[in-house]
């Protein structure tokens, strides 16, 4: 597939993006502000990078009004810059061509269902009762279980377990090693036995993914234990991302690696959760809630807004001694004669 | 297979529990309280869900005595409701019978010791060295090392890794993506060479899983560096979580997604772990020890009880005052004459 | 393969250690203190199993200087005793040697090219423009997408996933379930829609993994957005890290399990990351910084040392009532008249 080479004009028509400079200038690809060459467009966003803007090399620039002024290359004006830079890189990606068709070394059910204009890759193996859509893709090595859907236009890049009764929208993007529909973490504890042991409480449920997702390498999602698991649609999983049984996402929720998500709690829509943050069972988030990186959710948050835990880093020794004073804080409240304050936190 | 269809009268004598209502009323499956439907038995174990008792549309309900005035429908009452219907849940599981016999698929070592009872599915990879005992199952695309043991009725669910020298015992449930005997963490430091550097240090060990344990998906057990990393039965670990090299963990302990033990600690019986908690190595915590969610353990903890760290979930700008004392904490308590604290947190 | 018995005068001379007892005396093994047999090496490095140095049945110790005298064995006298014991236990490693050549179930894009003295186990599915070189081990179920290349010597012990543009240097070790390349968590979020909703920003980069490395179980490398994501050579990554796009990690650098750095972060050579420690995105670490366990690191760290946050360890019910005292630490602050801190932690 031969890349494309677009002109900077073509670029300004398709994605109503303000000229300013060279409309035959030809544009060979994309790259950040400090690699970009002669040939390529870069982008400016994040104020953070805005020193590289003078020195860079890139032969054409996206980026904001306030900018534009300063960008010694020509120009692209967005409103948002960061998200016509994400649209015109689309054009410069170079994903092989999915073949329509089974490979020969997969191992398909008879009682599966495979649209023809559907890619199974080596060694899938695919159970019965499955159906796979128009368009959708299984890189290699995808397990797919009894009764699971593969809506049209999905995407299992490679080594994707969906167990059973999992049903994934249309054009959803579901990374290496994600893991669907395994069993819940449901213990009951059999307190009057001789040697009081746990139990398994049987998990019956299924997933269902919305349109338009994505989801993390090694990422997992497990099966409810009665009724489903729920991400509606366009909900954005990072990597090794855990969302325990009966967890329901709303629409346009966006989780940042590593977070965690346990039993039966309910995040809204347009909700952003930090990485390493961790939201405990059976609680609610309301709508555009969000939370910073590794903080922990201990009870429901009824309001939109921004929430955190943790202490800040520091030098360790500074740290110490005054986490040692944490040890003894309702102490020190009460020595200074504050008010007894609830005991929980 | 199709699916059983007892009556009330049938479970309550089944599993010893008191009738309320119809004995000769059909149960067709289980439900939520919110989702059931008039066959349908549901359950009522956390007082969260009480309100919801009223309005419930389910044929019949397992509770506790204290709820059963309050219930609009036959009842099962249960000294533990949660256990009671954990055991009913359980005949309506529809899990696919695995069918004994090797896939045409399977990669096998001519000096593998495959049950002929046991089941072995597409893909699997069987080194020499290993036995599958009777009624076991490797669902698909799992790797089985050399010289590891697959106890009977153990199920492998599908694409789970045992590296070398793994003994897994009976009725064993392990996840997707699980891998158990990977190489621990084990450095030593060259810091008289010209350019200093790790060594690595050989890990030669292995892991050895008791009776009736459940292992959750992507979860990772190392080998151990010289011994094995053990989990006694009954241990109950769920998804994403990280056991290091040499780790004990004693029976009918659980510990929740995403929890991380570093190497040699050791973790008594009946312990809980909560989500996200990390232990640090060498430590040792006492039987009925429990660690809530994100909480890090940095010393032994030799009794019994329930320890925490970190700080309240704030909206972010009533947090960041507050962490920003934090930074101050030793100092704040200087000014107020508290007597100096151990630096040693 | 015959495990090599060499005599401890054997391992004085081939590793320049002092010998204090018979020269003659056979190894058999190597075990832990509390572990070793008669004709086993122990070592004492960690001061925390001094203790167990004088009921030892270990045929020899490797130690220190300043045990030596309390040795009840023969001994093996290191400047590092962890180091000395290390290179000596690989002596007694028995890795099945792998067999040059492809194993007839692996699926080979007719592109590839694989050394004929590099081995590919079962189930390997090669694609089209991959390099694999001399003495390169790839395990069962291994992936490795277009344009990678695996130098020589390097290991993928099983089922680890390269995606594209995945460059490994020579003598790298990768652990089952890794998965380097999948796409970066780039997302644009397009406010102006009629429904406001995500665009994912097009991941074009690559991973780089420079010459003996070692990436843990279940890990994750992002590829690069624009540019590649790079570790340099020597960096030890343990189990289900997460290392998300463009991040760039210094030589010599270690990172225990469940780490995780965010996009664009940079960590210096020599650095050490605890267990669970975050870092966030955009930020710069100097050499030789530590961080300790779930620590998370929220600013860039310019000056070598041990950095940490969080709160000690507690039992719950103290712990309880000084977190409770947390959310209200500006205005204990307050009260004694300390100056207003900055707010921003």
């Amino acid at each position: 597939m031969t890349p494309p080479q677009p002109t900077l004009g073509d670029l300004a028509e398709r994605f109503g993006l303000v000229l300013r400079g060279d409309p035959a200038r030809p544009i060979t690809g994309v790259a950040t502000l400090a690699g970009a060459g002669a040939g390529e467009l870069a982008f400016l966003a994040n104020p953070r990078y805005r020193a590289q803007l003078a020195g860079s090399r890139a032969g054409a620039v996206v980026l904001g009004e306030a900018d534009a002024a300063e960008c010694p290359a020509d120009c692209l004006v967005a409103a948002d810059p960061y998200l016509a830079f994400a649209r015109i890189a689309a054009l410069f990606e170079r994903r092989p061509a999915a073949v329509p068709g089974i490979h020969p070394s997969a191992d398909i059910a008879p009682g599966a269902r495979i649209s023809p204009g559907a890619s199974v890759a080596a060694f899938c193996s695919i159970a019965d009762g499955v159906v796979v859509e128009e368009g959708a893709v299984l890189g290699p090595h995808c397990i797919v279980g009894p009764r699971c859907r593969v809506g049209a236009q999905s995407r299992l890049v490679a080594r994707v377990t969906l167990m059973q009764d999992v049903a994934i929208g249309k054009r959803v993007l579901i990374h290496p090693g994600a893991v669907l529909g395994a069993d819940g973490f449901g213990l009951a504890f059999d307190r009057s036995a001789d040697e009081p042991h746990w139990e398994k409480v049987p998990q019956l449920g299924g997933v269902v993914v919305g349109d338009d997702c994505e989801i993390g390498a090694n990422t997992t999602i497990d099966r409810g234990a009665l009724g489903d698991t729920v991400l509606e649609h366009d909900v954005r999983l990072d990597n090794q991302i855990q969302i325990a049984h009966n967890v329901h996402i709303g629409a346009h929720s966006a989780l940042a690696g590593c977070a965690a998500v346990a039993g039966s709690a309910r995040i809204g829509r347009y909700c952003l959760i930090g990485g390493g943050a961790g939201i405990l069972g059976h609680l609610s988030l309301a709508d555009r809630v969000t939370v910073t990186a590794m903080s922990l959710v201990t009870h429901s948050l009824r309001e939109a807004g921004e929430y955190s835990s943790g202490t800040p880093i520091q030098p360790n020794r500074q740290w110490r001694r005054n986490a040692a004073r944490f040890r003894h804080l309702d102490e020190i409240a009460r020595r200074i004669g504050a008010a007894p304050k609830e005991s929980e936190p």
